[in-house]
């Protein structure tokens, strides 16, 4: 039987609302979202926490709170963000998993970008970079530290890679026992003018594949930032990969700027009419080596 | 007629003379190498300038030194670095730049790393880095000033890629009119545990070809740092690619450590055998769109 396909949602980022209306920034809009989609088909839920104006929160009690609400209605696996390129300095960046570690309220995953790379946009119509100072740096040594808090706060990292360097360096950080096999490896695509990750495209995908470390125990998944995920799932799809769909990365106009569980119900579609169910919440647990649900709770 | 070769000999870098004794150092030194590769297939030199003891040196007068003693030599078109990851800040980085464009001696072609990436060194023995916070940080602000730096003193950027994005930068970069065409594109792989590019196979040279912007007139080149290049120059000499060998790179035990001119002249006679003659100085100024030498001098 073929591999099932865990769907990682990503419901929110930092993108406004809009042109797509359906971007839950609140607890009780993540929530919600979190109960739709797992009815859609998702097994995690991936979340940044938002002011109810959409502004960054970095505030540790915004992240437990809705990392209560989301159990409170589904079963979904929950995967926090850092704050990606909005904060600065490793202990603010960890500071609600170190929370989380204090509390009985902790996200299964947290997401660690393995690697430094360039985020400036280049707007292609008018031929000019939008910014031109955002190097996106992640020291080795910040992965470390990072790994170390999430480790102590029983959060497993899922290891994002926007560039081949990164994965070689989760290769390198697995080898060397600072992040544990069953590892969890997202690739970054990028468009919209983001030129910090491979293009979403079949070649742009299939360049990580072909890197992919052979002697590590490794389910990676597929995103992409500003664009429609079509021709990362498509490689993921037919290679035993898992997708990371979410209006947070991309409005999808051409679905009709639909909500997050639609977008689900539309990548699970595609999966089955590839050949691949998808993994209930239990079963990509299983799939991750995470503990299950029940031997977690407090 | 197959498309000529153009091969770039990589002198010296901040390679030390154990295990390769053949490292050249001093102006004279990298002069005399410069002869003896010419007249072993080679049509640009690629140099760092170095202390007699073999420190990196940054200092203008030593770069136009060798420049001057370049010339006296041989045809060769002269590419320098701008001092790698050993030296930081925009304008001390130029410094050498800028004193060529007030001088009659300057070098034809700079190298541009137009990116940012992790530069740590994995250590797969002892199963830990070496490491742990050598981002080489070059913003999109960085490349743009080292460009302008670059066209005021009449010397050509030769834009190095680590990793995808920086190919992408260099294409947006090129289209915003930054960088001219035709370009000079270096794929720099990396093994010998560093992790900061793409592994110096098949597969990872494949990965920048199949992203190669198809709109843009684009001349590419391959090294490898602290590895064999073979595997991306059958990917180079298959695809209309160039080459870049040196023992600055990488010592090359497997050919008996051999100076620069030997490495040179295996790599011409490999690049012959599969069906590409080697481009001569003239002939790869005319492809890169250099000005011919008669016309460059004062």
């Amino acid at each position: 039987m073929a591999k099932k396909v865990i769907i990682m949602v990503r419901v929110n980022e930092y993108m406004p609302r809009h042109p797509n209306p359906h971007v839950p920034f609140t607890p009780a809009e993540i929530a919600e979202t979190s109960a739709e989609c797992e009815a859609a088909g998702a097994a995690i839920i991936h979340f940044h926490a938002r002011k109810p104006d959409g502004a960054p929160s970095h505030d540790a009690e915004d992240y437990l709170e809705i990392v209560e609400r989301i159990r409170a209605r589904s079963n979904l696996l929950i995967d926090s963000t850092l704050g990606q390129n909005t904060i600065h300095g490793d202990e603010k960046r960890a500071a609600h998993i170190v929370r989380m570690g204090e509390s009985k309220v902790r996200a299964d995953l947290a997401a660690v970008d393995v690697g430094s790379t360039n985020l400036d946009v280049y707007d292609a119509q008018a031929k000019r970079f939008r910014t031109t100072n955002k190097t996106y740096v992640n020291t080795t040594e910040t992965c470390i530290y990072l790994a170390e808090r999430m480790r102590e706060a029983g959060v497993k990292p899922h290891l994002t890679c926007w560039t081949i360097p990164f994965l070689r360096a989760a290769d390198a950080l697995m080898d060397s026992g600072v992040f544990q096999q069953p590892a969890y490896v997202q690739f970054a695509f990028c468009e919209g003018g983001i030129l910090g990750g491979h293009p979403c495209t079949i070649d742009g995908a299939q360049a990580f594949l072909r890197c992919l470390p052979k002697d590590k125990r490794i389910e990676w998944t597929v995103t992409c930032k500003e664009g429609n995920l079509l021709p990362a799932a498509a490689v993921a799809l037919e290679n035993g990969g898992h997708l990371s769909p979410g209006i947070g990365d991309y409005p999808y106009p051409e679905l009709g700027y639909p909500t997050n569980a639609k977008l689900v119900e539309f990548f699970a579609n595609l999966a089955r009419a590839w050949g691949r169910d998808v993994a209930s919440p239990d079963e990509a647990r299983e799939m991750l080596g995470l503990p299950q649900r029940a031997t977690q709770a407090a």
